[in-house]
């Protein structure tokens, strides 16, 4: 990877511009990166295909064309595009109400899921809608993530305990422990420390014995893949399956077909919303992933070619039977810090994933599935995210119940519901903020052309001039607030003749806005009270400018402030 | 009635004010308002009763208590509560899934619906939530009212023809002309003319033949009770009933039982939409009424105190077996010209409307429901307001688009769907338009101390120095375009070393926002631009003084943008 920035590949700006530019120089950092990715990423989308509910193979095989689809239309150089714990956990709970997990249905749905989640990102994407996503705010999005990772870990405990489903409650665990698999949860919790141990020390520990930091940190990511090599090898020598620890069992040798099926009407109306939903967290988290990304490399990226990517990936990995994928933060970074600088690097890890499936995927009949819970419980772990709680909650209130009750709306009503809960909380938070305007007396600084609130500052005022700023957009929401702001402010200057609105903050008013400025110009006109405007925007002026209210209710529309407070301080009415 | 302010009744502040402060002198204008408002109500009542599906004598009831509940608690002095239009048409169809109309259980259920919204209105004027009403716009509620006047038009078309339903289209009409009672037909004709007479030109002519102008204006609003005692008489001596015209039929002589029932858990469930619904407009338009009366005889309301008002009102109603009431917008009108001071005309029309109940009321037997529908018709038809459709539409293609959206709604989903679409739709379209911020780069006004956009106005800018003023709140819905357009405006002004942002405009940053100019800032620091802020507003610095951006990223903060200007272009940097 080279330092000069001109030699870097371009990002985001043109399609497919890395492969016309492509330089020798940049070759063997992608070769590593595929190798090291393709090995990260095996034993990740086997446990994300058996928390999507599919065999396990369908997490390889929603490993190929994806990375293919996404390097044809993406737009960022390093983001890698597989199955997600998040995508995972989504086709599962979106589609348990639909079909029994597992069952021909259940996969058919969850490969049509795909291919209409892709289409509409695809779509989404040509009509360069990117912009949508900005609807799931911050708070939205951390509380989904970290609702959905608790969720995972719980769904994970069972295979854990090697049992089918988990007991009501400590006392049922303690009074049937007779059904824990003890030779399972003994394996797990290896598995787990072993994993764990590699995520927070292992790096430092390998380091310490004199290996370079980037190394250390590069074999500490590659971990999961030894867990999976020692367990299959355990297996099959103590044949474990004989002593009842669930396997993965039959997984065929090949690489996948091609099948494209189109859903019926029926099952197209039922996959809808599901679909949509999630999209909508395909895109918002990928689109965040491709941006850290490329904030650390100083590329750029296209929101709209992330949609086209996006929506081929998943196209891709419904033609293979696969399921929803998207970019995933892990697998990401350990692309990048392999050195990654072009999706060339994903071709080739495509490239060895596909020749591990014709050589020896069959092996992995033997690994055990509590392997594949502790890979996705150590994995996503980190993503509950305390920290972004606390800070949204310190900034705003009203913040941090948005992404607590996003949060909470995962775990009681399900994925669907938090995120819509969340969705609708955000706007209504909004909405509250924009209902409760500032609307300030104002007074000038004295012998300055500063005007300020006459509750912060000491400003002079005249008499017969009352002057307000008011410091929101007016409309349907804080109509009646701002009408009542201006007449409590004129029953506490009894003395008013003049009136003088500062827009200097209003960028819109609706016509709900109007129709009350209307009103209130026409009340105060029959107190005999004048209004006048001072520093109306551009924009809203353009829009204002053919209303009654302008043309013939309010008086005069002064440029600035100054200039209004000096000509109305001065102006003598006949009584 | 005073022209002396003083002497005149106090609306809108203390409770029942209006009794304590009580002068003879509003006693005749008071008496004649009950008088005619009593006169007048009494087919409207009946008609708008039919329309809720309801025996008509229950219209009759449900403007007894409701015109005393609401002078006890309301603080409009000359509204007029009961039946109308819109009421009656949501019951009808809110209630149409829930039991059959005019069974039992229908009646029960109308009952229980008045009840609950009472409750509901009581309650939130205890708790002050009267605020919860802004959230309907001016387009959604136009768009509301009109659609549901067109439904309520088509539903009396079977009436005015005299078939239990409508044909399914013109030809289907033709076909079964014979079905069709023409003596029902012309006499609906026969009033519809009539009542459109009385409405249009009655009071010009009346003020032709000398009468006084008031005088003439009023005979003309009660000529309704024409059509009433006519056809009474008429169907009487031509036993038209016999005839095949649909009548009345049976009506009890007497006032109606006070009965309280609660409803049960189950139907409690299924209501409380509905009531909820119904609450909402009840609440919105009667408020809009009181204003505009109280506008007339510069009184003021309470709208806290107006809930109140129209809970007590609904309660009222429920337990004399009546269905939801609201402030109407023709008997209000019809109350203030004839001269009402205070709630006493309310009083004396509901003893009145109480000793026709005692005894006339048998006779309205006799009177045939086409004349009813004539009723309702005439009063509806104004209600259908295209001029609001233009003059939105005009302002603003979204707030058009609002209006037609709920009016359609309405009409194609009913009137629930409807004012939910509109509601919907009115905050998607204001989060739209505040997603789509103006981003101006702007420059000083030569030798002034003003600044304006460089592309509406001629202005001097310094190279090094790049003045943006953000003219929107930044919150999740415009992160991404506010970003993009200072990108944009970097890449413009390449030679940029500062950046300013002037924030006179920008009233809240919410956490989304905060974390964008957070990053923002980093990546202008890496490349060793610095980003500095004008003209914070007190409330919003309040809110970010502790975070990280302001703290530790932002340089410095100007108060005002000609201060940072001289400040910042004379700066030298160290390179």
């Amino acid at each position: 990877m080279s330092d000069n920035p001109r030699l870097q590949p371009p990002g985001g700006t043109e399609m497919l511009a890395w492969v016309r530019h492509y330089r020798r120089a940049w070759l063997s950092g992608d070769l590593t990166a595929g190798l090291v990715l393709s090995i990260m990423v095996i034993p990740q989308s086997m446990a994300y295909a058996m928390l999507a509910g599919m065999p396990v193979q369908v997490g390889l095989y929603a490993s190929l064309l994806p990375l293919l689809g996404y390097a044809l239309f993406g737009s960022s150089m390093s983001m890698s595009v597989g199955p997600v714990a998040v995508t995972g956990l989504m086709t599962a709970t979106l589609l348990a109400p639909l079909a029994s997990i597992g069952s021909p249905d259940y996969l058919q749905l969850a490969v049509w899921l795909a291919l209409l989640s892709g289409g509409m990102l695809f779509v989404l994407g040509l009509l360069r809608l990117g912009f949508l996503a900005n609807f799931l705010s911050h708070p939205v999005i951390s509380g989904f993530i970290s609702g959905a990772a608790i969720l995972i870990l719980f769904s994970q405990l069972p295979s854990l305990l090697g049992r089918e489903s988990l007991p009501h409650g400590l006392r049922e665990l303690v009074r049937e422990w007779h059904l824990v698999n003890t030779l399972v949860l003994g394996m797990g919790l290896a598995a787990l420390a072993w994993l764990l141990y590699a995520r927070s020390w292992m790096a430092g520990h390998l380091r310490g014995l004199g290996l370079p930091g980037a190394l250390a940190t590069l074999l500490a990511r590659l971990a999961p893949i030894v867990v999976v090599v020692v367990a299959v090898w355990a297996t099959w020598y103590f044949d474990l399956a004989a002593h009842g620890v669930p396997v993965v069992g039959h997984l065929p040798a090949g690489l996948p077909a091609l099948v494209w099926s189109t859903p019926g009407l029926g099952d197209l109306r039922q996959l809808l919303l599901p679909a949509a939903l999630i999209s909508l967290v395909t895109f918002v988290e990928s689109v965040s992933i491709a941006q850290s990304l490329a904030r650390r490399k100083r590329q750029s990226i296209n929101p709209d070619r992330e949609l086209l990517g996006l929506g081929a990936a998943n196209l891709g990995s419904a033609v293979t039977g696969g399921f929803a994928v998207a970019g995933g933060f892990s697998r990401s970074s350990v692309n990048i810090e392999a050195g990654a600088n072009t999706p060339v690097a994903g071709v080739i890890a495509a490239l060895i994933i596909g020749l591990i499936l014709l050589t020896v995927a069959p092996l992995f009949a033997y690994l055990p599935l509590v392997m594949l819970a502790a890979v996705i419980m150590v994995a996503v772990t980190p993503l509950i995210d305390v920290r972004s709680l606390i800070r949204a909650w310190r900034y705003d209130r009203a913040e941090g119940l948005t992404l607590l009750s996003t949060l909470l709306g995962v775990l009681i009503l399900g994925v669907e519901g938090g995120i819509i809960l969340g969705v609708c909380w955000s706007i209504v938070a909004q909405l509250w903020r924009g209902s409760r305007p500032h609307v300030a007396v104002i007074g000038r600084v004295p012998d300055t052309h500063y005007f300020r609130n006459t509750k912060r500052h000491l400003v002079e005022t005249v008499p017969q001039l009352l002057a307000l700023r008011i410091d929101e957009n007016i409309f349907f929401a804080n109509t009646k607030a701002v009408e009542q702001a201006i007449y409590q402010a004129l029953a506490d200057y009894p003395d008013t003749r003049e009136v003088l609105l500062i827009l200097s903050a209003v960028n819109h008013i609706d016509s709900t806005g109007l129709d009350m400025l209307s009103e209130l110009t026409e009340g105060l006109n029959e107190r005999g009270i004048h209004l006048h405007l001072a520093e109306v925007k551009g924009p809203l002026m353009d829009h204002l400018e053919h209303t009654d209210w302008i043309t013939r209710q309010v008086d005069q529309l002064f440029p600035s402030t100054h200039i209004a407070f000096n000509t109305l301080a001065e102006l003598k009415r006949p009584d």
